[in-house]
């Protein structure tokens, strides 16, 4: 059997959180299938009892087979029904495929941007989470093989044509190759990246039950660039404590990203299994307690 | 140090649902401050590293310090609000105070009646969780100490003049005591002990990512006595999945309980924590799988 110093005893233990270091979830693991460090991070992938195929970077579980469209589908759905028509889609990281094959099912986008710094991930994730990188060869997706910031730098900077609908960073957590993403200079890079009526999200790495003063800095980091910056969440099972904070910004001030500004076709409406309009704006309500330190105090 | 068969190297790890054993949640244990075997249940109590005290009955984990607002609030004030001027409430399980601390905040309250089965819940919880059992000394609360099954078929029946306008019951899970809480007999109980705009809340011992089709089966269960059943959910992170299920029902069928009949006064929202108006209406939305296999199927 491959080891891994996570797993003992046929439980996968997570790295507690930095943050909040007294919780820990387990899974139970029914055969390791993959463990491995490439040149960015430390990657696992066991079976599971419960969850299906699990991905794990740097001991913190990123995805499972039976809970990632909760977290695929709101961070894709969120801003592209936030957006009125959104036809050119740049995805930070989503290596494993999942935001991408959200993206698509939008008739209106025409052009998908990857960009993924980690091609060991994309490679593990078709050969062992194939629902979720069934979109790799789509005809309208391009993977770019860098770094997401270096890229929006470089590609997609002030005086570039290349101008984004919708940005989605889809990163791992700040404390290995995704710390940039967390940063003020990569809100203004993605600001300056998108059309005047673009909208980005990004996930929050926190949630309201973990460390709420990192969330407030966050959310004011983001606010100094974006005004218009709210949050919401998502509840997948196998994030700490049940769910995960996700960061939506507008460009343009008046725009209401809480309501969506388009609702799915029919056609849509039948690929989705967790996102419709009504959990859209439901996702932005929090208790009162969250909701005072985020965005009042 | 006491000894529990749950505890090993400083963490408590929780049995895992008997419906769902593939995950397990721990907690970093500081201080295991009581452990006995009442004639009821296992009861044992820790002081953890990052939500303060932890009541767990049975092996399952009932209610932290830190988060246990977020039950209380909405297992009380959803129905409580949903319902123009309640007066007479029952509780039925809730030992540990927390619920009734929160249904005295209503003025309009004029009585709240607590049924528990278990004594030594109550004194262990004023003796371990001060903040929860704050209430059992208020002039408007009446303890009875005994089962509430035989409390609702003998003193609350049919042709009794003892009739609630709530009733709220905050039991453990189905696998202990509380068994004949989650049958049809005992909603056609309560149904017979509210009046007749009176309004019920149950906690539904699972979440949508747990059992659903145990879940389908209790609504149907609730369904066959109250016509106006809705299900709704609460975000409590040291609960399996970071969440628990509600149900509400209204013996008015046309009372539409996602929606408050009254707001908090002044008074009583500067006690509240996480319950608010809007997140009344949003905890009872619900990912459109979910809401399918629950409310459509």
């Amino acid at each position: 059997m491959i080891e891994h110093p996570r797993i003992a005893n046929g439980w996968f233990r997570e790295l507690s959180d930095d943050h909040f270091p007294g919780q820990a979830l387990m899974l139970k693991v029914e055969e390791v299938l993959h463990h491995s460090k490439s040149e960015f991070q430390d990657i696992l992938l066991f079976k599971s009892a419960e969850y299906g195929n699990v991905l794990v970077l740097d001991g913190i579980i990123q995805c499972t087979e039976r809970d990632e469209f909760a977290y695929q589908e709101m961070i894709s759905h969120v801003p592209l029904y936030s957006h009125k028509n959104p036809k050119k889609i740049l995805v930070i990281g989503g290596g494993d495929g999942g935001v991408i094959r959200e993206v698509v099912k939008h008739s209106c986008v025409e052009s998908v941007t990857l960009v993924e710094i980690d091609r060991t991930v994309i490679e593990l994730s078709e050969k062992y989470l194939p629902k979720m990188s069934s979109a790799f060869n789509h005809p309208k997706v391009d993977v770019k093989l860098c770094d997401g910031f270096k890229f929006l730098k470089e590609t997609a900077g002030l005086n570039s044509v290349e101008k984004y609908d919708v940005i989605i960073t889809d990163s791992s957590d700040p404390d290995g190759p995704a710390e940039a993403f967390f940063q003020k200079e990569y809100f203004q890079l993605i600001f300056n990246a998108l059309k005047k009526d673009g909208i980005m999200i990004a996930q929050a790495s926190e949630n309201i039950w973990l460390d709420l003063n990192y969330l407030k800095n966050l959310m004011k980091t983001s606010r100094s660039i974006f005004k218009n910056t709210q949050y919401c969440y998502t509840m997948v099972p196998t994030y700490t404590s049940g769910q995960l904070g996700l960061i939506v910004c507008s460009k343009d001030e008046t725009i209401d990203i809480t309501v969506p500004q388009r609702k799915p076709d029919i056609k849509e409406q039948g690929l989705l299994r967790y996102y419709n309009p009504d959990i859209h704006s439901a996702s932005f309500v929090l208790p009162t307690w969250a909701n005072t330190i985020i965005n009042v105090e």
